[in-house]
C-alpha cells in the first residue's frame, strides 16, 4: 500500500519550487520532452498525413500557407497588466510552449502527470497520447495592445503602429457585438484533431494568468478554403464551393505581391508577417434552405454541384464576367457573389482566407446559431480586406443570407527564428 | 451560352412538385442515390475505418452501443404544431431521410444540386462528397412529448408515457438553464467528421420546419467515453481518464441487465429501446489548472498519468474501494469520484456513457466556456442515473470544480426494422 498512498506519490522533483510561467519561459525552444509516446487514442484523424507536425519556426509564421488543417480554436485576449516585462516575459513562455506543443509535446517540461503533486502541473493533460495532428499556432497584436479604449499607450508601442493596421471601417449591414470583437493579441489555433486545437489554446490560456485574459473564442469545422493547389475547394454551410480564386501557396508570385508585408511597407517589425482579419459571419440558414435552387446559384453565380461559374463548364475554369446571355443579360449577375469577390474586380488583389464552419448550439429563436467564421490574410487591409469587403457590403446577392457579428484585426509579426527569439520580439525590441 | 442560362439550366424534372417532406416521406427506406460518388474532401477522418458507414436499421437503434464516434451533435426540438398526424408524417419523413444520410446519401433523393431550379433543394449540400463517416442518428421523446408545461396532452399520448421517464430532480448544487434544457424530441448525431453530422441535423431541422424548432443544439469533440472494449478511455477536459468501468457492447449480460428496456418495464412501445440522459457539465477549467496535481489525484481517485485507481497500478485492474493506508485512512477517500460513481457503490448499477467535450467560446468573464456534455443510456433512469447523480451531487469532491447547466431526459424507442416503420411507429401504433 506504500507506493499507493497519496503523500507519498511523489514525483520527480528536479523542478521543484519552478512556477507554471516560470517552467514556460525555461523551456528552450524545441527542447525536451514528447508527449505520451504510446499513442493510447484511436482518434481516425491520427492518419499518417494529418497526424505529423509541422515545423514552428520560419521567416514567417506557420498556419498562414500551410495546408488548411480540418479544425480551428481561435481565441482574443485583453492583456490585463500594464507591465511591460511582464508581457514580454508571457510571450516568451507562450514562445516556448508552442514550439513544444507543435511538435506534439505537453505544454511544459514537466508535463501533466510526472510533477511534483504539490503544484500544478505545466500541461493540462487532455492531449496526452494525441500526435501532433498538425497542429500551427499563429499570433497576432490588435489594435488595442498599441493603444488602449481610453487612448493610454500602456506598454510604449503606440509609435510602432502600423498604418495599415486600421480600425476596421463599420460597413454597411454590419451587426457587429463588440464583446466578441477585436482584442489585444489573437492567436489562431488549426490543427486536424480538434482535442489538440482546444488543448494548446487553453494551455496559452492558463500560462496566462493574471496578465491576459479570454475576451472572445470560437471553434471551427471543416475549414471552407483551400490554400494549396493540392486540396480540394471545401464547401461552406451554404452547401456551396466559395474561394475557388483563393490566394494559394504555389503562387509565389502573387504570395509576395498580396500575402507578406515587406521593407518599406510600414514599420520594419513587421515586414514577414502578415495582417489578419477575422470576421464571424452567421449564416441565416433556415431562410436559405427555403430558397430555391436556382436563387442560391444565382446569386453565387455558380452551379451548386461542380462549383463552375456560370458559362464554364468546370470549377477552375477561368471566369468570364463579360459574357452576355440571349437576353444581351450578365450570365453572372452583377449582384452575383463571384463576380463581387472576384480579384478582377478588386484591382487584382488578393487575399489568402482559411475560414472554418461554425455552429454554436442555437440562437434560442429556434434557429442553428451557423455559420463562416471567417478567416484572411494579406499585406495590406487598406487595399485588400476593406475595399472587397465594402464592395460585397454594399452590393452581393448574398447580404440577404449573412450577418457579420464579430470582427477583428491583428498584426502578425514575421515568424520565430530560432533559440532565445520570441513572438513579438520584433516589436518589443 | 446557351448551356450556361441560369434560365435555361433545367434539371431532372421528375419529381416536379413535390415538396420538400413529401419527398423524403416518399423514399422507401435504404432506397435510391448515393451521395458524391467520388471522394472530393481531404478530410483525415475520411480514413478507412472512420468512413465507412453504421446500419440504421436493427432491434435496436444504432448510436447507443455502436462504438463512440469523435463528433456529436445534438440537438432538442419543440414541437409547434398540435397535429399528430404531421408529427407522424415528420417522423416517417425523418426516418426516410436519417436511413439516407447514415447510409452516406443526400436527405432526400434529389439531392443538393440536381433538382428543378424553381424549388429548394432536398439536401442542403455541405456534405456532398464526404462518406457515411460512422454517422448515427439516435431519436428520443422527452416528457414535454406527452404532456406539455401547460399540462396538456397535444397528442393523446399522456397515457403512454413510461413511468421510468421521469422529470429528473433538482439536484443539490444544479444550476440548470432552462432554455437550454428538456425538449419535446432529442435527436443524437455521431460521427467521425463533424460536417457530417452537423449536416444530419440541419437537414432534420430543415424537413422539420412548421412541424419542430430548434430548442438548444450543442456540439461536442473528443468523446470521453469508450462503449466498446477495443476502444482506450479518451480523456477529459479535468486530462483525466474516466468512465473505466463504463458499460461495453461487449458485456451481453450486463447491456440485457442495465441497457435495453423488457418486456414487462413499462409500456410494450419502450421494449427494445432505452432512457438517455443529457447533462451540460460546465468545467471551472481555470480553477482546475490552478489545483496541484496530488489535489486532482485525490479528488479522483486516480493516478492522471495511466488513469489507474489508487492502490492499483493499471486503469483496468480491478478497484479496491476497502483499502487503507499506513494511517488507516481509505486508500480512495471517501469522496473520490471513482468511488462514488462506481457500479459496487450504486447497487451494481450501470450506466452507458457516452459524453463528448466540448468548448462554447468564452462566458465573457476571461474565461473558456468548456466542459463535458455528458450523455448516458440506460434501462431505468430511477434506478441508475438518478441515484447515481444524487450520490455525486451530495458528495463528489469534484463538484468544487463543476456546474451542470443543462439537463434533458428522453424516452429513446428501439430500432426501425425495415421499410415502412418509422421513428417511434410502437408509440404512435
Amino acid at each position: 500500500m506504500t507506493d499507493s498512498n497519496p503523500v507519498s506519490r511523489r514525483r520527480a522533483i528536479a523542478l521543484a519550487g519552478v512556477g507554471v510561467a516560470g517552467v514556460a519561459g525555461a523551456a528552450a525552444l524545441g527542447g525536451a520532452l514528447v508527449r505520451g509516446a504510446v499513442d493510447e487514442h484511436d482518434d481516425p484523424a491520427a492518419g499518417s498525413t494529418a497526424a505529423g507536425a509541422v515545423t514552428f519556426t520560419g521567416e514567417h509564421q506557420a498556419g498562414i500557407v500551410t495546408p488548411a488543417q480540418d479544425r480551428l480554436h481561435f481565441v482574443a485576449f485583453d492583456v490585463v497588466t500594464k507591465d511591460r516585462d511582464r508581457l514580454i516575459q508571457l510571450l516568451k513562455d507562450w514562445t516556448a510552449a508552442a514550439a513544444r506543443m507543435t511538435a506534439g509535446q505537453d505544454a511544459g517540461p514537466v508535463g501533466a502527470t510526472d510533477g511534483i503533486l504539490e503544484a500544478p502541473p505545466d500541461d493540462t493533460g487532455e492531449a496526452i497520447g494525441l500526435p501532433p495532428s498538425g497542429l500551427t499556432l499563429t499570433i497576432g497584436f490588435g489594435p488595442g495592445l498599441f493603444r488602449d479604449a481610453a487612448g493610454k499607450d500602456r506598454f510604449g508601442l503606440a509609435a510602432k503602429r502600423p498604418a495599415a493596421l486600421v480600425d476596421l471601417p463599420n460597413f454597411p449591414g454590419d451587426t457587429i457585438d463588440a464583446t466578441i470583437s477585436n482584442g489585444d493579441i489573437g492567436v489562431q489555433a488549426c490543427a486536424n484533431d480538434p482535442q489538440v486545437a482546444v488543448h494548446a489554446i487553453r494551455n496559452l490560456a492558463r500560462i496566462g494568468i493574471g496578465v491576459v485574459a479570454v475576451r472572445w473564442s470560437q471553434l471551427g469545422f471543416g475549414r471552407t478554403s483551400s490554400t494549396t493547389q493540392a486540396q480540394a475547394t471545401p464547401r461552406n454551410l451554404f452547401g456551396f464551393k466559395d474561394g475557388t480564386a483563393n490566394l494559394k501557396a504555389e503562387e509565389t508570385d502573387a504570395i509576395r505581391d498580396y500575402l507578406w508585408v515587406r521593407d518599406g511597407d510600414g514599420p520594419a517589425w513587421m515586414t514577414g508577417g502578415a495582417y489578419l482579419v477575422t470576421r464571424k459571419i452567421r449564416m441565416l440558414i433556415e431562410s436559405w434552405d427555403r430558397t430555391s435552387l436556382g436563387e442560391q446559384e444565382d446569386i453565387f453565380g455558380r452551379v451548386k454541384g461542380n462549383g463552375a461559374a456560370f458559362g464554364r463548364a468546370n470549377e477552375f475554369d477561368e471566369i468570364d464576367l463579360t459574357a452576355l446571355n440571349g437576353d444581351g443579360d450578365p450570365v453572372i449577375a452583377v449582384d452575383a457573389h463571384v463576380r463581387l469577390a472576384h480579384p478582377s474586380v478588386n484591382g487584382g488583389v488578393k487575399l489568402l482566407r482559411r475560414g472554418y464552419n461554425f455552429v454554436d448550439g442555437s440562437d434560442g429563436l429556434g434557429r442553428l446559431n451557423a455559420g463562416l467564421f471567417f478567416i484572411a490574410y494579406q499585406r495590406d487591409p487598406r487595399k485588400a480586406f476593406v475595399p472587397i469587403q465594402l464592395n460585397l457590403a454594399r452590393h452581393d446577392a448574398m447580404n440577404e443570407y449573412v450577418r457579420h457579428v464579430s470582427s477583428g484585426i491583428f498584426a502578425c509579426p514575421p515568424g520565430v527564428t530560432g533559440a532565445g527569439d520570441f513572438w513579438g520580439s520584433t516589436l518589443f525590441a
